[in-house]
């Protein structure tokens, strides 16, 4: 699996970030750019074409405010667009929600939560195991010690109510 | 004063054709193009050049939803683009607001109220008539009408009341 | 390409069945539950394994309110789920949108817009046609169909306006 | 009277734990679990039931964002379910309110204010003062003790503006 | 089980009558009244001892737009108040919804959806039920029907898709 | 004039002293009373019977999250009274604005802005006004005093632009 | 007393009337203007000056959407001004809400509830019963009729109920 | 090309300082001042028609909470007037951009996002750039510049990751 992953602003990289250890840690590749759909429309889609002849198999958007990044990657290719509403400025993200998710009919981008960067590249590996055993090996994995870190959590809290 | 006036599709064109009439009332000549920033950005892109050519002084972008196409017609020209929030889906146009509106430092794009269309074709007219005398003479002229009937409205609503 | 599709009311079925026409027209399967999350999840686990047998790829998953709907769907499987938010009840299905994209991190659910149902087979499709060169060839014949249904609709227009 | 509470994680410890406190001082006795409605379903259907066997009067969940919990283990049991909505993420808690308060028909979930975790388990007392004269004795004096102390507070503020 | 059912105007009967049928079906008896906690408020002081004295278990107050109601019951009583947001003005409910569930701590209101009469019904037979087990059993069989009755939905739509 | 001022708890303190100095500042008197719609209601009724007594020509209540308060003040009292939304809580006072200002018909509460407790006292000394020329004119100074006070501003504005 | 009324549109009539019909029933008398704060600045001013002059107690102020009227109103008087949020554009009156409430510290308006014309005149009622008792002795009698009302309407419920 | 530049109150001044540099960069001309909409109205009415008599294409109007400025200003002049929301006190700045943004027919404001003054600035820039080719030459360079700073720090993104 590999994914392109974009943002429109260096200020998002932060955020982005967290995206790129959850996929280092599944051996998924990706290359990250720099580039915005209202500044550098050329470079995005250059960036957006690379990834596909690269065989990226879902790209990452994550934006703030009018956030018309997602979308505009979605115009761009037929591989399914993670959108991931940016907060940072007023208005907790709403803003940046309504602008990735409300996308219509024809072009969809599929939204993950508020600043939800980590799940935009949960939903990138579940995309790439669908055809990928191993990596679906690996998520699989990785979800049964996410409940078994809860079990964990659970046991220290019995202990420290002395139960 | 020429403006080119875009949405992304014709069910938008109920509510953008009150623009039309008044744009037609005071002589401001207009193209009107179905391009979406989405699904057809090389005929938006297209259009906006041919209005360029043609001298326009200012784009009106009507869309619903996640409205991307103020902004995207924003990053194509350097002439004054209002934007008008479409309601029609849920969330009463809040939606297209905050994707209108909420853009990002260096793109600018006038937005005006929910379905203020009306209001998109009087701001274009104010951005002409900053360099055109005669169409500042009528809508100087438009203004002061509107204000008489509203006291011809007062005037109407004192006799109902008997006074 | 296979997906399980689901829904916890069949007061859910008119916004739903926009999704299986689409699919019906790209050759993609799919089953259909009405299956609730809160009152019948032994039933809905069942859904979802079942069709995880039969191969699905993605599931769609549509809830309005406190649409916990889509977030369970994604705690039963691995596959991508795309959350569908309906509206109906009041709040214009704000209530419904917050409950599906809000997901904590590990559990992605992969949102659409506020009655999205459309958008929610068309994101199947793109999962699906990530590794379905044939899928892959329909999509793009149809994202092309669609941006020829505009240019047609605004030859129409030019025609309407006497251009 | 037995309350059995419940989070989706370790993280809301320190909301959830200002209810310990208040069924601490009227006696009413509780167990705590961190158990997931998306990562642990099984861990938490277990703690239900093992909690029903104890007899539990009434359950306490709380949890943030897309807040699944409350609802899903109203599903689980017959006992009343107060649902207590985090904050913590962004949107102050609006998202968690609507998730957690928009329950369909026939799954009630008793929810409190954002972060309101005191007066769930005042709710869980006064569900148990319903069948409990001792506690309901004890939580009419605390009542009067919350008036007595309002009165104090007042002549204080008489004393400091000198009146 | 006797509750006290409440309502700040006539205009809110239609609404409210939908938790009489339910209650009616469960064998638990009621008083409504007609009393608001601006206009009348001793009326209400009167209802809400009178049910006291005849065993209320629970209250359940309905209102709209500033919906003091049901925090002005729970201050009246100790029993547990269950609040029902009504829309029908303007704000689709949103107004009533954060007057009822955004209490102060100290004087809980079980707060359900929206217009959510039905749940009101249901929480108040399930804090009835802790102590009144054949009410519980009614209660079970009305939830398995519940979720029988989904069984027999989703039969009949594999039947008209064919399946 | 003579102003009854009351809010529901001490922490609320803070907020309302804003509206002494300027009650003090016009030589208006006023009482002061910390009362709970909910804990105290026979507290609230007396201290607003009282200032009655006293001649109190207007009510001011401040209340945060359901702010029941300056709604059961005004069924205690013919006298106009003055609510202030006071944020503190989540939801940034939009709770409370709704709370207070969405009043039902026969009941009025004269809303200021969110914690806009000095407009609520301004607002107590117009009505006081009405009928008090000497306030009048103390009032009519402030505000010219206040104009002034934006012409020294910009002056000095001016300065520190070089102009 | 003597109210000064005043809507920036025609279109405001059917809204703003029920005013009318209450301030009559009181022998309140008015004048009510149709005036634009945008529009017609001058007439609004001459309007509010001959009420003051005719020694109007209170303006009612009622606008849509960007209300300025009411704080336009309250600039150019120091007689207190209830200002009436009307709905009927898109956002169920929330901007006009929020246009009126949030008035800057030193021009108060007294806000009422979106729609909320009624509780306008009985605002401007309780304002003019301050220093006039025949109208106190009057509104007195008209609060008690109402909860008089409320006292039939629930006798009228409980025959239906045949209790 | 010549802009006049109002706030309301001083506070608004470093977030309008962000637009005096802008302008400064282009060389356009500008005068500021501090006006009320409420306090001050003739000194706004005469600071717009000095900036008319010295030219003036354009207004930029920043204000907070209930922002009557902008469209107070719009109301004075014909020529463009953009509104710049600006956030400080309680709900995110979401007041005043209704309040600037849901202006009526006829009287357009040409509003930008919450706090986005530089974007004022660019707009202005714009709208005096329609009939200025020098200002237009200017402010293509700067956008391509802009462009370019987004290749750089791509680049430099590229080196951190050592691609």
């Amino acid at each position: 699996m590999h994914v392109g992953i974009v943002m429109g602003s260096d200020s998002d990289l932060p955020a982005m970030k967290k995206a790129f250890e959850i996929l280092d840690g599944f051996g998924v590749t990706y290359d990250v750019a720099i580039a915005s759909a209202h500044r550098t429309p050329k470079k995005l889609a250059e960036f957006v074409a690379a990834e596909e002849e690269k065989g990226a198999g879902a790209f990452i958007a994550g934006a703030g405010m009018a956030a018309a990044l997602p979308g505009v990657v979605a115009s761009l290719t037929l591989r399914p667009v993670i959108g991931v509403p940016l907060s940072g400025a007023k208005l907790d993200g709403m803003d940046a929600l309504f602008s990735i998710v409300q996308m219509p009919s024809g072009i969809p981008v599929a939204t993950v939560a508020i600043d939800g960067t980590k799940n935009a590249a949960f939903l990138a590996i579940e995309i790439g195991a669908v055809s990928d055993r191993e990596l679906y090996r690996k998520y699989k994995e990785y979800r049964e010690e996410a409940a078994a870190e809860i079990y964990r959590k659970d046991e220290k809290l019995q202990k420290e109510l002395g139960r």
